[in-house]
């Protein structure tokens, strides 16, 4: 939101995959942006609900969309870091493939909450 | 979102137990509102993220955080709940308690998301 | 391990509230060793699906069933202590009711794994 | 447990990729055997702890452990899977890769539950 142009421009060099722009990340972006304004739009829903004393059920409700919709952004991200990254890695060859899959591996389980 | 001072004063007739209002939950309301505050600053440092083509893993690690802040949000409100709301049924006896227990159970199913 | 029949009767001086036999307890009791036998069956199930080298998702999506089933079992059982033990709580006075809610937010805690 | 040396024979051709026996799924098969006789065993225990009355509480704690012996047991077939299975896809080119992953994801979303 509040990315500057320089910080956008400097991006552009980097990747999901540490080194270069790959596509698939970028053709995705729109969505994964207006998926996260919805989310922010559920919080900013959420304090609206505990200011005006909402019902402490409903406001649980709500913080399961909210917890599901950021899981499901999650595994959207996972999804396009396994094909091009984890993929990427396995065609180069060498070690680079043991420390993707590791790397993965442990931001699955941090989501697992394992 | 704007919370209008109207919406305050009505909501002090409303109550976290769907009655009257309980001194437990406006003790906590400033914590609640402070706790949201702060996941909804996580929500937007993601779009940030998305935006400045961060790595996917550091990108996934920032969604893991978000996701138990929210979840702890969701457990201090039950904890709440479960003092308050429950336990009046309870005192009140009836069928109250059935509907009550019934109703938390099922809120507690969809953070589990069984 | 092996519970003899002195253990069995042992126990129905026991309750799980910790203090008296509740009938609400002991009328699901069937229904959560039925569950329970059903869930030692797919772990039991899993051990012979990695014995004879079944494909890795297989093996994920029975996984992702048997840990269903243990969250679904634990609901059950979460429920009937708050509708029992909560309760009751809550009935005698005191610093009781605090003390049982705390206990039973640390185990959703425990469930959520937050 | 049931499994007939037919079965163990005929497995031998299987593989954790669907197509020949890779010899890391095979390096770990002791170890996931290990880890889920003793989740068998906490199943037992469950068993035990219902039938001689155990505190809900502590039921449910127990619970919570297996879960998460489950959890972590299925992560690290994961991490097998992408590392063998993925990495393989990746190599031989095609489109092979993109059902994989995608197999893999939707694996992961059962796991989460989202």
């Amino acid at each position: 939101m509040t990315t500057t142009e320089a910080g956008a421009t400097a991006s552009s060099e980097q990747t999901d995959c540490g080194e270069h722009v790959t596509h698939g990340y970028h053709k995705q972006k729109g969505e994964h942006l207006k998926r996260l304004r919805r989310i922010e739009g559920q919080i900013r829903g959420l304090q609206r609900m505990v200011d005006e004393d909402t019902y402490c059920i409903d406001i649980l409700t709500q913080v399961s969309a909210s917890t599901k919709a950021l899981q499901s952004f999650a595994l959207q991200l996972l999804e396009e870091h396994l094909r091009h990254c984890v993929a990427d890695a396995a065609l180069k060859g060498g070690d680079e493939i043991d420390a993707k899959v590791d790397e993965a591996t442990k931001a699955i389980g941090r989501l697992l909450r394992t």
